[in-house]
């Protein structure tokens, strides 16, 4: 069966998303930041039509985050954070081509319409819980990998649930103050550490259920 | 000049100690736990006059960490955590023979001479702030470095003071739930990761400031 997996970016300080998370800096303050190993590689401009960047020790953490995954789940506040982007003109943040090019299933208490966009995503919007809507993913997936999208509160439901099968949290230098954390709310427990890859600016740490 | 080096195991949620430290458990719940990487290993064992033991990829951390400095820098907490351990008769967690074997600086409001032990452990109890204890320490180091012994609320503080020169950080794949947290009350902020080595169920990564 195809794994739901979680690959994401973590200050050393705890936090995937800075303080204070608007429409303007949905990442919050400094949150942009954190993906300062990502934005520069190769895979990554390629990925949003962008020719040249870098190869490093990063580039197959990277190839997994973009090109890896069958299907997406995220949370609402990933999708789009405010009520106002729940009227139907709201179509994400990333443009009428996201670049998520599979199935992508959006947890919330608001139905609406599938939401097809160009270069293969379609956002489906899942009200009836994160079992649900991993069933649909895998479902859609197929042979290939769910991938969790985030952000920090629906990652801690599947943690939480069991339900996470790979876990890869890619440690940077930064410390946020503030925001939005990753663990929390999940009392004492224990994963398995299986792989640690230093590249520049981040150490990549991958964790399996223990 | 020898630098202030600190070298400390978290778990990947952030925490130093788990929750309700005690005389019972310094560490807290869960707190022991965070080093299990540290205690099967050799030159672990050899430093509590064992024998036995594993050598693998964590052993130039535990070597670093029990061999490396001239002096080291502790808070009142890791000396010893309650009122009453203030009498005289206290001599710290660590017997006739503390694991030191160096002289070490207790941060504390509390006046006392200080306290030989065997071994080459000499407490030098500093009331007068971190910038002398790091002086102190720097003198009885020579040439070697200085270690921040913790706990958390010493590391904070030279952290923000800007004077601690080195970081490792040895990440565990435990969650405490709670507890004492290393990287607190500093605010938005960036190091500079320059080492990352991954070992049984332990990632280190060295900082520097950046």
């Amino acid at each position: 069966m195809s794994k739901l997996k979680l690959n994401i970016t973590m200050s050393i300080d705890g936090f995937v998303a800075g303080p204070d998370q608007s429409l303007e800096q949905p990442l919050g303050a400094g949150g942009e930041e954190l993906h300062g190993w990502l934005v520069p590689l190769k895979t990554f401009r390629e990925s949003h039509g962008q020719e040249g960047g870098e190869v490093n020790a990063n580039t197959p953490f990277a190839e997994e985050i973009l090109a890896g995954a069958g299907a997406t789940i995220m949370g609402r506040n990933m999708f789009g954070g405010g009520p106002g982007q729940w009227e139907e003109s709201w179509k994400g943040w990333w443009g009428d081509d996201p670049p998520y090019h599979h199935p992508v299933f959006v947890l919330t208490h608001h139905p609406r319409k599938p939401l097809e966009m160009d270069g293969g995503t379609t956002f489906h919007f899942v009200t009836d819980g994160i079992e649900s809507a991993l069933e649909q993913a895998r479902a859609a997936a197929g042979e290939r990998n769910v991938s969790l999208g985030g952000g920090a509160s629906v990652a801690q439901q599947y943690l939480a649930a069991g339900l996470l099968d790979e876990l890869v949290v890619s440690v940077v230098p930064n410390l946020l103050g503030g925001g939005a954390r990753l663990f929390e709310n999940l009392g004492n427990a224990k994963l398995e550490q299986v792989e640690s890859v230093g590249g520049p600016g981040v150490t990549h740490i991958r964790y399996v259920r223990a």
